[in-house]
């Protein structure tokens, strides 16, 4: 997806949320804010909002010197969906169509989103979720699909959501490669976050490479791309990874809620839609 | 009121608002993005808010060369409020304190303000704000202050706004001097708005020579400055205006809806609450 106008104060706007995050020095939060103002008139349109979002949490890192600002909050974040796995193994359990029900809790677990939005509940959008119709919706493709693969590259997005991962992961029951940022970006989940929501009993688990808080392909390491070009199915979590994927020339399944109305739009669906899309399928 | 580091995004936001109304070319609203961007790292937190919507709707007059971007906008606000103008007269007659509900009139119009939102509806605010309790209520100094008073300094807001401070204007009877913005700035009432709302008809109107969307004094022609000395009492409406003047040394009644979780802040009070706030009073 390309960059939209409406992308430029917002990348402002996410400098300020995560600069508060990272720091309660107002003097380098007005540094930063300074630099990602002066930054705008360098970013192509051409490029994906992601490419822009890893500058400006670099140069979070570089005048915070704070490497890992959501550490505490992601760590939170993992335990507290931690807590709530048992419920959700029972409501998949209990569930007509224990896939679609998996997927639909994928998709809840991408509510936990503090680039976009910091205030959440994880509970009521699970239950909100689990009754919402999808506004795309490539279930019965994915269903083909997912029969005859034998390998799942599965992308993932924040810490947290990765525990809903583990949930979808276990329903599709097969290999699974599970793939995290290369360092902390965001709430994104890096290597030890996967690991601490548990997806090592159920997954490979690789980095990317990149450290945008999306999957962007230059930015991408060559073990990654090989896998990325030779899995039978990859499925894409989130905005972030949908920004960076959703003109890439092989089929993806992108699971997300359309948190942010220029996505939605760019999606031509409504804000807050949940979408199950799949992009160059054979089926 | 000083530049809160949230008001950096906010100014993009603003300009990306604004430019847009202004032109449909992307590239020129490309260009006062960039051009705000790199302007960002040379405001002093100790502007005031509108001495950078100054320097953003010049930019905006300049890239795009359109110097009202507004003007169908007011006409339109502006017929629309003088047609609800019998009825706002009636339910001031109608009522137990008519001055007091002329007040709460003249704060509803407050939230035709396309600077910072536009959507609303006039009549559903009118009818909500007649019934809601003030944050902030100095009504009997404000009482005291008039009923001693022999010349009334009004600072307007925005056209349409205009024909609401036209009924308070006529329930406070005494001269009052109305003052407007010097050029066209967002949809700010400049001297044909008083006009076309009608409010030569009640009160002198004047310019205050500022080119900002607020009353910036280092902005102002020297007419104005004396005559915002001398008057007995000054009447602030709006956002813009209570930023430039919230620190000044005078007496000033502000009278607004807090629509900007900042100005809310700096205000003590909640968003959506509605001021009648005094300043410097010698009662």
């Amino acid at each position: 997806m390309k960059t939209y106008l409406d992308c430029l104060p917002c990348f402002m706007q996410q400098a300020l949320k995560a600069g508060r995050i990272a720091t309660d020095d107002d003097k380098k939060i007005r540094t930063l804010m300074d630099s990602i103002g002066t930054m705008i008139k360098d970013i192509p349109m051409e490029n994906t909002p992601p490419e822009t979002g890893e500058i400006i949490y670099r140069k979070i890192r570089e005048i915070t010197g704070i490497t890992d600002p959501y550490k505490k909050i992601k760590e939170d974040n993992i335990k507290e969906t931690l807590a709530l796995y048992p419920e959700l193994k029972d409501i998949v359990r209990k569930s007509d169509n224990k896939l679609l029900t998996a997927i639909r809790i994928a998709i809840a677990g991408n509510v936990i989103d503090l680039g976009v939005n910091k205030d959440f509940n994880i509970v009521k959008d699970v239950q909100k979720i689990l009754k919402q119709d999808f506004a795309i919706f490539d279930f019965d493709a994915f269903v083909v699909e997912l029969e005859r693969a034998e390998s799942i590259l599965y992308l993932g997005d924040n810490a947290g959501e990765s525990v809903f991962d583990k949930i979808l992961i276990e329903e599709m029951n097969k290999p699974v490669t599970y793939v995290v940022r290369e360092i902390p970006v965001i709430n994104d989940a890096v290597m030890e976050d996967a690991v601490a929501s548990g997806l090592n009993d159920v997954a490979e688990i690789i980095s990317s490479g990149t450290t945008a808080p999306g999957t962007i392909l230059r930015l991408c390491n060559n073990d990654f791309l090989e896998r990325f070009a030779k899995a039978d199915i990859v499925i894409s979590k989130g905005q972030g990874n949908y920004e960076g994927l959703s003109s890439v020339d092989r089929s993806v399944f992108f699971l997300l809620k359309a948190k942010c109305h220029i996505i939605a739009n760019d999606l031509k669906v409504k804000e807050n839609d949940i979408i199950l899309k799949g992009i160059n399928l054979n089926v």
